[in-house]
């Protein structure tokens, strides 16, 4: 009866280091998403191509490393088996690799614009300042996602939740400037601004999503009824 | 030792029971997609506020049905504890329902914009067939995604991945005709259509993701590896 239980504490023990793994796995990912949405506002409102290289390549990698997060998730449901709350924080690290790698992918795409339109500029005069503002938010964003995912914390999480409101301010913004009647700029630099508005906008709608899950978790209102 | 064997029988019986549960919603929601996807690309290119309106309201139940699929699949892993192929089909599940909600929420896009622009056009006429062959194509997409979904065939699953080519090809085709000096069109249409050829892009791109979902499933590439 002693070893069983001794046995049960080792197979707990083992599983609580997999589950760190797999949180530090997350972490990192995020730690990705933060240098590469840096590297992207910076080369989209700069016009700088070397940042956006730089973005685009650590964005490439992101793909992979969702699966490879994946995978060890299915590995550890298989292996343990877990019921309850374990299974459902493996769940959510499922969702939540998804949405790292959607902000990934949604911060390449910032970076190609800006990548696409090298030397010239992908954002006009009249909206550096607004797409500065919505970059640093994005940015800001990021930096509290990989916190949260350090910290689990629910109160932050909430807190976090709240955040995105100033992004879509500013991303109904850029659409008020580009549809006023004294919008005078061509027919690319408003396609540019279109799409690169909605990317940023996405990203920050992902951390959000992320914050919603944490939240969900911690508070445990993710009882199983049966 | 009978006893054992026809429990054992019994409880697989159950679980391949709740596993086609799974497999009747997937297509359910695929059939959604299917209807959300023709009513509003109709609605995008003649102005219909009503069929938008309609597809607008399938859209929005779109969430509260991955919800359900999601908590149905934790329900299972939890009681089941499946390892191998059974384990992988859930996981994969998870995926595919994330993917059929967001082709809702794209498609109830498409269907908003149409929706904002009424009595006006979304789409100037000079696109109009070009909208027409795109959203016959994700309308095509949706309801080879319900087959799929359905007969889980991995030759299909293959044929499908590769139909997105020709959209890929007209939503660049837009950015050309956007783009190009004879394009005099105001900002408002370039907006419109440069975000709705995004979601009818991203539409087609979620299918293939299903599809390579089900064949990777299908081909058994996924082996457990310890």
């Amino acid at each position: 009866m002693t070893d069983e239980l001794a046995k049960g504490d080792r197979m707990r023990e083992v599983f609580q280091t997999q589950l760190q793994e797999v949180q530090v796995r997350l972490v990192e990912m995020a730690e990705d998403t933060v240098r590469i949405i840096e590297k992207a506002t910076k080369a989209f409102t700069e016009s700088n191509v070397t940042l956006a290289d730089e973005a685009i390549a650590i964005a490439d990698q992101t793909g992979n490393k969702a699966l490879a997060l994946d995978e060890l998730v299915i590995r550890i449901l298989a292996k343990q088996s877990p019921v309850a709350r374990d299974l459902r924080i493996l769940v959510s690290a499922l969702r939540i690799s998804a949405s790292l790698e959607r902000m990934g992918a949604l911060s390449g795409h910032i970076a190609a614009i800006a990548r696409y339109r090298f030397p010239g500029s992908a954002v006009p005069a009249t909206l550096i300042a607004t797409f500065k503002e919505m970059g640093e938010l994005d940015v800001k964003l990021a930096k509290k996602c990989v916190q949260l995912l350090k910290n689990t914390d629910v109160d932050f999480a909430r807190e976090i939740q709240a955040e995105d409101a100033r992004v879509d301010e500013l991303h109904r913004h850029i659409f008020d400037v580009v549809l006023a009647d004294d919008w005078k700029e061509n027919a690319m630099f408003t396609v540019d601004v279109t799409l690169a508005s909605r990317y940023h906008e996405r990203f920050a709608d992902h951390v959000v999503d992320i914050s919603a899950k944490v939240s969900y978790l911690t508070t445990g209102e993710w009882n199983e009824t049966e």
